[in-house]
């Protein structure tokens, strides 16, 4: 069982029970999140980013959490079970109850597919979470599609947003972003927690995007999250990620990079109103689905203006054969990070390609429009993520 | 604890153990469910329609579930927990699984909205669950978008399908159904579980029903949900519904009654391709939504020509004021209602308004196109409304 180094800290001069209350209620300042479902006081946060859950278990011996460092939890004065987290990072976090060695969703929460489950994820509200906010502004949809695709052989499910004033001019084309969510998660990511929709409403009611189609399928589940079986790889850039992906052998794209490049892209084409060619083609992702941008968009220059890679990985001049060509077709390489995931180059050290930052520089240096964000005070996580977009989403198709 | 009762009976000769198996493992053919999340094993079903769950708990003392007569969760070799419903009607049920003394939802199942939370539900396949399969047809699409609405001050969250011609021929204008979730429900009901789009796609594929838009909105959460704190009250058409509605109170639909018809109704005449006129407005819905249904129509015979109520009432002689007005402006009324809530005049009894049979009967001997349909072998539940829409879609806009 994983304790507070606080807790440690203070067990050995008074009651645990006793340090555990100072330990955890000294900013008393605690508000339901909003993750959780209506109506539920529970979870709730604070200002220092801690997380306080109830959980009512009346006949359980212990009561938990996954998150690391967080406190046991204890019983109330009303039966029920009261537990903290650690100060976490602001944004959006998933995580599970454990109830006698059980690990289930939190009934309180809402639910989100990542981690590879349908479970429950925790908020805490960002100080720049404006951006994201449901406001009375322009809306436009996300929509819910099926269609059939070849490559695969099954119906493909997928969301698209499509911008404002989409159906108000029915003669007017939009450019396309492919965006895709990481590993573990799929094409529900961007829409539900990444808030995408929302972002882009927010960028265009303020004139600082120009409005685009995003078209948001699902990475994983046919070859792109399994793994191929060979412990390493040549790992060209149409087929594998650079050797060292998470859990050490290489991620293989080729079966997802096939239904995007012959069943999404022209079903898109011929079923939205868009601007079909190289110029108006944008592709971004995040962790794996970043991967996935950088394999698929350097094997498809003729495809793909704009990449967007998030806490993927860069692009290193290395990577490009022909950099004249490069330089022609490609209009933006954006590349970003939390600054957690930065701080002592972890990034690089997990694998993903070298010094993100260096890579970029670099490449900029060649005279490739790149740019490399920086996500303050947030880590691997969907705040970074938000924030990406935000900041990949006003540098689109500006010619 | 609640025991099955043929369990009861058999415990007297046996130990409880071997009757446990005899009754739950009669049928040894169980197949996951289709509502499991992907990957999930259980929890699966068999052909007597039982369940059977498997809960991994290591130090739980009780696990159970919600369905009533379930047997008592055992540990099996694994070491993980097993327990078997009674046989349930094919189709769709709402549960949660018990983990001493915790309700929590299963975590391998998916999620949904009902019993005023998101939670679990299980899937029987009904062998009629032919007409809301996926198939490799054209697919509309399920929108999702938000609007300001100034008669409630916020922003509303709604879901509408588009037939799947609808991006085609933009000069093409279509009717509108508005259709409503059940109590304890919201708008993703009808979308999500009620699989109300794979309907319309399939319908639509087989030229059984015209296509057409259907408005999902949150009937909910502004009062519709909230009872009246008046004991009883007149029970006038516009505002409230039946006396002696669940819980013995009537229902207050005016505060979504304003939204729809001075917010969500010109919201989607003015953003969708729509037909605006009463000939071209349907609205039914479900249970509580049946009930709005009812009153709200009635109410407003100026906006609505075809009327449906499933498993939420009917419309007697006695309700119509004007009937040779009423003959003229509603082209349909449509009452049905799963075969299990009708064997013991339940329906009646539970203050739906009468007998729902002979009150359409007696409203087609009128003159009025009253149509009664009756599921077979469902209750008050999801089969026997996702087969409602079938049969009440390709009675539709007929004119």
């Amino acid at each position: 069982m994983k304790t507070k180094l606080s807790l440690l800290a203070c067990a050995s001069i008074l009651s645990s029970q006793l340090c555990l209350a100072q330990t955890t209620e000294q900013v008393n300042d605690w508000k339901p999140c909003p993750s959780n479902q209506a109506g539920k006081q529970y979870p709730q946060y604070n200002s220092e980013g801690r997380v306080k859950f109830r959980i009512a278990a009346p006949e359980a011996k212990s009561v938990g959490c996954t998150f690391r460092d967080s406190s046991e939890f204890k019983k109330g004065e009303d039966g029920a079970w009261y537990g903290y987290t650690r100060p976490l990072d602001e944004g959006f976090h998933y995580y599970a109850i454990k109830i006698d060695g059980a690990e289930v969703p939190d009934p309180n929460s809402h639910y989100f597919y990542g981690s590879s489950r349908w479970g429950s994820a925790v908020e805490i509200p960002a100080k720049d979470a404006d951006f994201y906010a449901l406001k009375n502004v322009p809306h436009g949809q996300l929509r819910e599609i099926y269609y059939w695709a070849k490559s695969s052989n099954t119906n493909r499910h997928a969301f698209v947003y499509t911008p404002p004033d989409y159906d108000k001019d029915t003669s007017k084309r939009y450019p396309v972003l492919y965006l895709q969510h990481g590993g573990g998660e799929d094409e529900t990511g961007w829409g539900r927690q990444g808030h995408a929709g929302l972002i882009m409403d927010n960028l265009i009611a303020e004139s600082k995007a120009k409005p685009f189609i995003i078209v948001m399928e699902n990475g994983g589940g046919i070859g792109g999250l399994r793994r191929t079986n060979a412990p390493t790889a040549a790992g060209g850039p149409t087929n594998t990620a650079p050797a060292g992906g998470p859990g050490g052998r290489p991620f293989n794209f080729s079966a997802f990079e096939k239904v995007l490049i012959n069943d999404t892209i022209p079903f898109i084409d011929a079923n939205f109103r868009t601007l079909a060619d190289q110029p108006h083609r944008a592709m971004a992702g995040l962790s794996m689905g970043g991967m996935q941008t950088r394999t698929i968009t350097l094997a498809h220059l003729d495809k793909f203006s704009h990449i967007g890679v998030f806490s993927g990985g860069s692009i290193a001049v290395t990577n490009i054969t022909d950099m004249a060509a490069f330089k022609e077709k490609v209009k933006l390489v954006f590349i970003s990070y939390g600054s957690g995931e930065l701080g002592t180059n972890r990034a690089g050290g997990r694998g993903f390609g070298g010094d993100p930052k260096a890579n970029t520089a670099a490449l900029k240096e060649t005279g490739v429009n790149a740019v490399f964000y920086e996500s303050p005070n947030t880590a691997h996580e969907w705040q970074s993520w938000r924030r990406s977009l935000r900041e990949f989403a006003p540098l689109l198709f500006k010619n």
